[in-house]
């Protein structure tokens, strides 16, 4: 059995993973980032215990723990080299671990950690898989033979940070026009409000008036119910995310490219419309050609990858 | 000793490489491209045995001989499966070349055989190594460990055909804005005509009647001496060539990647601002970072790397 661990900005996420990588048993805790990473590695440690015992088992039960960081990893030293919003540089996250629970640690960037997660769950060997994620902002993982890819410092792998627009939106990255400024969630929701205050009749406004805020559904849900502005922001937005899709297509050829994050959730409403443009538009036109799917795990795919990317040789 | 084939729409390019990856002696010959494939086969062998028999050598001195394709390739069965430019679908060439030299013939794709000769002939195992070639179109090539990488189906590595500009200019490959359409050879052609056209006072004007045609060094050359109509071209068109490597330096983060094609003999007129935009605007701002080089081998990277594509496990 497996600990797999998915440190957050927000939360810590453990959870108790048996061999096959199914989820016995999670819980999760806030992270309280603004604290020294000695408190939260104790809290990362502490909650372990928790779940192992409570569901059950020992410590002894388990052969090695998986942390997956929002950062860059230096797994063979046990580092967190960097992290995006919690203040970890340079950081012996392994080592600290170790000194509360004496097991093989693993660190790992959290979106190759969710890849893997959902790598995993597909339950057969692939030449290469990668995953976008579409949320907050837009992430990638990149698999090939069985094991990540994140390019020579670990960094790799940031498809959101690609240009969908020359001269674009801005970027948090620095750069215009990147994907992930057309094709993330948070996008979504610009995109629809941009086009809610163009059109005053739309359904859209009733929906966000009953639910207190735009999200991402909004535009999904009203397109369903025959809202035409709904449905032009549903539309560009999946050609948005669909031209992204297409240039990794292009790139890798997969084996097979599955979508994740929030807004995967809409499946065959993003997953169809998807389909029918990377079939048109790869570069590819024969076969084999990427199977594109949407995401099994989303939330627990972070937990399961890191888990199970001890593994990895 | 290997022989190394580049074969081309226009040109069957032959040479015999040394064991370090030295071409020793090259020859060509017009591949006449609407003939049979095994008429085409027939000159390849001929002229390898030509080329080996003048440069002093017996054909028993040879372990092997790679052939570079414009296509895809199955080389473990030895077909050439599809060619952009030659007439050939599911075409047995291994098999057709072995007839007439019986030695091991190793297929590959001719821009993953010219990114493995410029990978080689840095001289060092890298993590990982990307070669962006912009000429008549923009090509791509991606050795990961030591093996080239070209997707489940061998036709990955298509960064030319990534988004730049969201629905701007009609692509070949049917897509719009595709790199390509900015950032070739072709493309910088078809900038400077356009800026031409906007500056008829452009030094530009006399520098093609001299030469007689636009091509891509109109734009460098001119920018060289002062005009502002040419500087303008050669630095939106660099612009856009960074644009297109920082997107492949944030995918990959490759140990080193390198800029090919006829345009890349600008040399550091091309390499200097790239590097400056890709130190500004890579997404990893911490050490270790990306090696951006211009390429070595210019035409002979697809003999060499095809020859040293021999020796993959």
């Amino acid at each position: 059995m497996y600990i797999g661990i998915d440190l957050g900005g927000t939360n810590i996420a453990v959870g108790l993973v048996s061999e096959k990588g199914e989820i016995i048993l999670k819980k999760s805790t806030p992270t309280l980032k603004e604290r020294h990473y000695k408190e939260i590695v104790k809290d990362m440690a502490e909650l372990s215990k928790k779940v192992v015992k409570e569901a059950g088992y020992d410590i002894s039960d388990i052969k090695a723990v998986g942390i997956g960081v929002p950062g860059t990893t230096d797994s063979e030293r046990g580092l967190v080299l960097y992290c995006t919003n919690i203040a970890m540089r340079n950081v012996p996250l392994a080592e600290e671990f170790k000194k509360i629970i004496d097991l093989p640690v693993s660190l790992i960037n959290d979106a190759d950690a969710a890849a893997y997660g959902e790598y995993y769950a597909i339950g057969k060997k692939m030449h290469s898989f990668v995953l976008v994620t579409l949320g907050t902002g837009v992430g990638g993982g990149i698999i090939i033979n069985d094991k990540i890819y994140s390019g020579f410092n670990n960094s790799g792998g940031e498809l959101g940070h690609t240009t969908l627009y020359f001269d674009g939106k801005k970027c948090n990255c620095g750069r215009k026009g990147c994907l992930e400024q057309y094709a993330s969630v948070t996008a979504l929701g610009e995109q629809t409000k941009e086009m809610m205050n163009k059109h005053p009749e739309s359904l859209m406004h009733e929906w966000v008036k009953k639910r207190g805020r735009i999200n991402g559904r909004t535009a999904f849900e009203c397109a369903k119910r025959g809202d035409q502005a709904a449905k032009e922001v549903k539309e560009q937005y999946i050609r948005y995310v669909a031209e992204g899709v297409c240039n990794f297509v292009n790139i890798f050829q997969p084996e097979m490219l599955v979508i994740g994050g929030g807004i995967s959730k809409e499946g065959d409403e993003l997953l169809i419309p998807i389909r029918k443009f990377v079939k048109e538009y790869d570069y590819n036109k024969d076969e084999p050609r990427t199977e594109i799917r949407i995401a099994k795990l989303f939330n627990d795919a972070g937990i399961i990858g890191a888990a199970m990317a001890t593994l990895i040789k």
